[in-house]
């Protein structure tokens, strides 16, 4: 979702920060179908866990990398063997065939990390020198990626900049494995005039951020200047701290009681156990004064999914808590 | 040298913390001889990073695993490759193969972690909260170790406990490769009346165990109560901090001002590099209160030198700030 919403963007700027794109080649898994752009686009698919593959990746010697690619947090629970295999072989892989390349080349990689990374228990807001103690193995395979980077780039076989997404909302589309997936549910289903599950209760509180504003992040450290990131290469991300209930209001502020009604709340044992090792707030000074910017409350969230998604243009939401 | 030790205590011992031991495997990449011992003691020799060499060791099912082979720092520096291979891979073919017995097989894993996992800038002294930001290939492969230990043991493969070792100090023989080695090398040298080389200034803190508390260190890990640790399984061991000038007055305490004479001041920029970037001081608390137990200072640590490796008998020492 991120990687197509990013290429959307690449081609309706037509380049990054002003600077003219040469070529986009989009790989994932499987085959996607290219946006309409005013440069080369092209598209592949593979295992990138499989030999070979990666290297075939930057055998062009691509400037810029965006590495999005990952196994969400439910499947790499559910599967540990498949979690390991992508999230870090894969990864590992990719960063393996750009170090291999040698000859000077240097690119710019921006890796997705997640505030995944961190576990339980935490301050009241999480600092930028908190310790990364996760509780779920999609946690630990971000977690070392984000080392690997670190060490990738202090060895000078690539310039890396992580970014530790914020749980993205308004998600669009259908349901994923996420266990994080009801968040962006209980607010896609009641706008879309369906039923919505709530398995956690209403005082969980959590950090986001709108698809609109993830992209932002990933074009700013595409071009970012790196010397200020020194050799702690990932960031954690600015966001929209919310529980469940004011995101609950929020909904109702921006579509009503109606829209509120459909969700239905289910308790779901297994996600609450999860949820509950997440982190619910953060300090994220850093990123904010290299000049990354979040959400400004969760009804521009709301305001913004209804805008890209929806087609709906709205007014400028009453600023709500959340 | 920790694995020796740490099998010359058990022999003597005859058991851990009362408990008989039947047999002790002694696995290293070069095949050790054995102390003599009243259990029964098998050396082996291989890579663990070769397929197949972890699921042999673990074949038999041992309840407990000290896991301390690791490439040294200097090393996984020079030679990028090996250092992954073997302080990365090579632990977790060993988690893997331990994963894979299955069958309820649970055992306790103790890993020797480092205080390399953590880089500049510091706080004063470092909590046990503080971030893993390594500036060093060894202590990115010590850290993402920790992480791996902590998954494993989260999803109940094993029973791990990860210790963050203090630079040992007065390390016995002859010097290796990793960079710290100068620590120990401007006491030991003196002391055997023999010169040594100092390639950083006296105005560098460090931390530090002796030999004989790191073996108490792994002990107590054998056998302490591992609930207490929760989801974060690797812990900052309790040491020493003093800097080289502190560590050289105790050193003219101990032996006088011929032994001081023998150290020569020669600075080394790939060295002071390195250090630059370690840890000075800990606040270490979550292990002392888990029954963690440091020196009481350097005299103590030159103490011990004298008593364990050169057979000398010392009077208590004066208690100097080191």
């Amino acid at each position: 979702m991120i990687g197509r919403k990013l290429s959307e963007r690449l081609a309706k700027d037509g380049g990054l920060h002003g600077d003219k794109i040469g070529e986009l080649v989009l790989h994932d898994v499987v085959e996607r179908s290219p946006p309409p752009a005013p440069f080369k686009v092209k598209t592949t698919a593979s295992d990138l866990s499989a030999p070979g593959e990666a290297e075939k990746l930057v055998a062009e010697r691509p400037e810029l990398i965006f590495h999005l690619a990952a196994i969400v947090s439910g499947e790499a629970e559910a599967d540990f063997d498949k979690g390991y295999r992508i999230n870090l072989d894969g990864t590992r892989l990719l960063f393996d065939a750009i170090r291999k390349v040698g000859d000077g080349y240097r690119p710019r990689v921006v890796f997705t990390s997640s505030i995944a990374v961190f576990g339980a228990p935490f301050p009241d807001a999480i600092g930028d020198e908190f310790l990364s103690a996760p509780l779920t193995s999609y946690g630990t395979q971000k977690a070392i990626d984000e080392l690997l980077l670190a060490d990738y780039s202090r060895r000078g076989f690539f310039d890396g900049v992580g970014l530790r997404l914020p749980t993205i909302c308004v998600r669009p589309g259908k349901p994923n494995r996420a266990a994080s997936g009801f968040f962006s549910g209980t607010i896609r289903e009641p706008l879309a005039g369906q039923d919505a599950l709530l398995p956690v209760p209403k005082s969980v509180r959590h950090w986001f951020a709108s698809p609109r504003a993830a992209i932002g992040f990933l074009l700013h450290a595409a071009r970012m200047d790196t010397v200020q990131l020194g050799a702690r290469r990932s960031l954690t991300m600015p966001g929209v701290s919310a529980t469940v209930g004011e995101q609950i209001e929020a909904l109702r502020r921006a579509a009503g009681d109606a829209a509120v009604r459909r969700i239905r709340e289910e308790p779901d044992a297994t996600i609450m156990r999860i949820v509950e090792g997440w982190p619910r707030n953060f300090d994220a000074r850093r990123a904010v004064a290299l000049g990354f910017r979040a959400d400004a409350s969760f009804d521009d969230i709301i305001r913004i999914h209804r805008e890209d998604e929806l087609g709906q243009k709205t007014p400028a939401p009453q600023r709500g808590r959340g």
